[in-house]
């Protein structure tokens, strides 16, 4: 079992509207999640904005995370962003701050070669020892992973997983056997696109990458636990409990989810970096149904 | 005729490894398109690389070329980045080093919203008194401008143009026309795409934002001056010599022809920022053929 084994909690990262890092919103927010024993934190993941922060920025953020749940949950840090040689220091900034691991994803403005892809990656693991994941996330990056190019990464000393896109429904079982049957299968492979979660977990993915774990980490490790007693039955009423929240993910993406649930369950009053502009008022009470659903279990 | 009329030429923006700007560099090839009669410089466009350079070097390299060509070539400075209040400061910062006009695309990580891109127009707008161009480029920033949002943008005061992508060949005469029967006519509407430009020139689009104009700036000054004398015999000579050069841009991307066409023609020894890799020495000799083939004129 490797840090990226099990439910990686991925919360947003409270600033103000300057991008600014309210570290005591970061305590807060990490130490609730630490608490309600999710298996690791995702710090500065897509939901934790990490694009829209600066370097100094994502700095504070880390070390208030890692002063707060240090020697009692691992801490994954998303290193994304456009330039190598700025990666290579986040990555250092990351081990410097107590990082556990790392999750990088292959932030484009010009759409990248498979071969640039490699060689990004590569200048990046070589600056570090702390294990890294492959961030494969198309919706953000628009880059597309090769089966090739994995199997390349994989190689890679300290690349260590790979957190996968949620594929077609119905994909997940028989695209996992792939990958395990390939030299990626070395490699935890985890899933992210929360809709998905379910079937990944029955299916015997190794970790989920939750952005609902980030505001309900109770509920997202019921549903990992159900899993790995091969309770179908749970895992899938959980499934049918979530399934309004699901849907508002994939109408508003998760990222305005996240921050109007964490709103309504007054964890945190953050709102996204503009120009992400927070849901209206109607929106966030269809979101307060479906949180009531969740919490009606 | 505004700024946004006419050749526009996009040069790279010569830089270090480690993304400092060389301002010497710079300035030796705003001066050389000055030099060739363009209309204007777009500087720090995508060719430009804006996205992988810092606020610092953004500034330097406007200084730089404003230094050159003030009171001889227009200016018109990229301006995008991810957060809103930072493309405000990059918006006040061109103003201050001494554009002549600015050009904004939608740059995005979480995929934004008509709504949201409409806000964050409207905000850049509105701390500037130049005139701004809507630059609309899918393949790096992936955002599709709706008709609607497009008539909505054009009402704002201080938009005065904008830079569309290349269409299907063969589609250029009827979207213009289309844009021009909207609220989108009261804009300069350019293209770019260079391997559109005969078919958007000759359809009599206001401006070519040109990748070509940044090193063969003559040979793509030539074109424009052959559509506007409504000579289409000329501009599809051009076309056919010019089709090796295309070939390449559409194999490539732009911005690594680009790069290799500079260095070929010795105008500068720069190399793209990493993780963009400059081409092998094999594409470099394809791209010293179809420089041979453009110069043969």
């Amino acid at each position: 079992m490797s840090i990226f084994h099990g439910l990686s909690a991925f919360p947003i990262t409270p600033a103000n509207e300057h991008g600014v890092v309210d570290t005591e919103g970061v305590m807060r927010l990490t130490a609730h999640l630490s608490a309600n024993g999710v298996d690791s934190i995702g710090l500065l993941g897509s939901t934790g904005t990490y694009a829209y922060l600066s370097r100094t920025e994502r700095c504070r953020a880390i070390r208030a995370a890692f002063k707060t749940v240090a020697g009692k949950t691992p801490l994954i840090v998303g290193i994304g962003t456009l330039r190598t040689d700025d990666a290579q220091n986040l990555a250092r900034d990351a081990a410097a701050e107590g990082a556990d691991g790392l999750l990088m994803a292959p932030v484009s403005y010009t759409p990248l070669t498979q071969e640039e892809a490699y060689q990004h990656y590569k200048a990046v693991a070589e600056v570090t020892s702390l294990p890294l994941c492959i961030y494969n996330n198309p919706s953000t990056t628009h880059f597309s992973f090769s089966r090739d190019l994995l199997e390349r990464l994989a190689d890679l000393p300290n690349i260590a997983a790979v957190k996968m896109p949620a594929p077609a429904e119905g994909a997940v079982l028989q695209e996992l056997a792939a990958l395990r049957s390939s030299p990626v299968g070395k490699l935890a492979i985890g899933y992210s696109g929360d809709w998905i979660a379910a079937e990944a977990l029955l299916a015997g993915s190794d970790g989920w990458f939750s952005v609902l774990g980030g505001f309900l980490p109770k509920l997202a490790k019921a549903m990992v636990t159900a899993a790995h007693e091969s309770d179908a039955r749970a895992v899938n009423q959980y499934q049918q409990v979530l399934e309004p929240m699901w849907a508002l993910f994939r109408e508003f993406g998760s990222l305005r989810v996240a921050y109007a649930a964490i709103n309504l369950l007054e964890l945190s009053s953050a709102q996204p970096p503009r120009p992400i502009l927070p849901l209206t008022s109607q929106d966030r009470r269809r979101v307060e149904d479906a949180l009531k659903a969740c919490t009606a279990l």
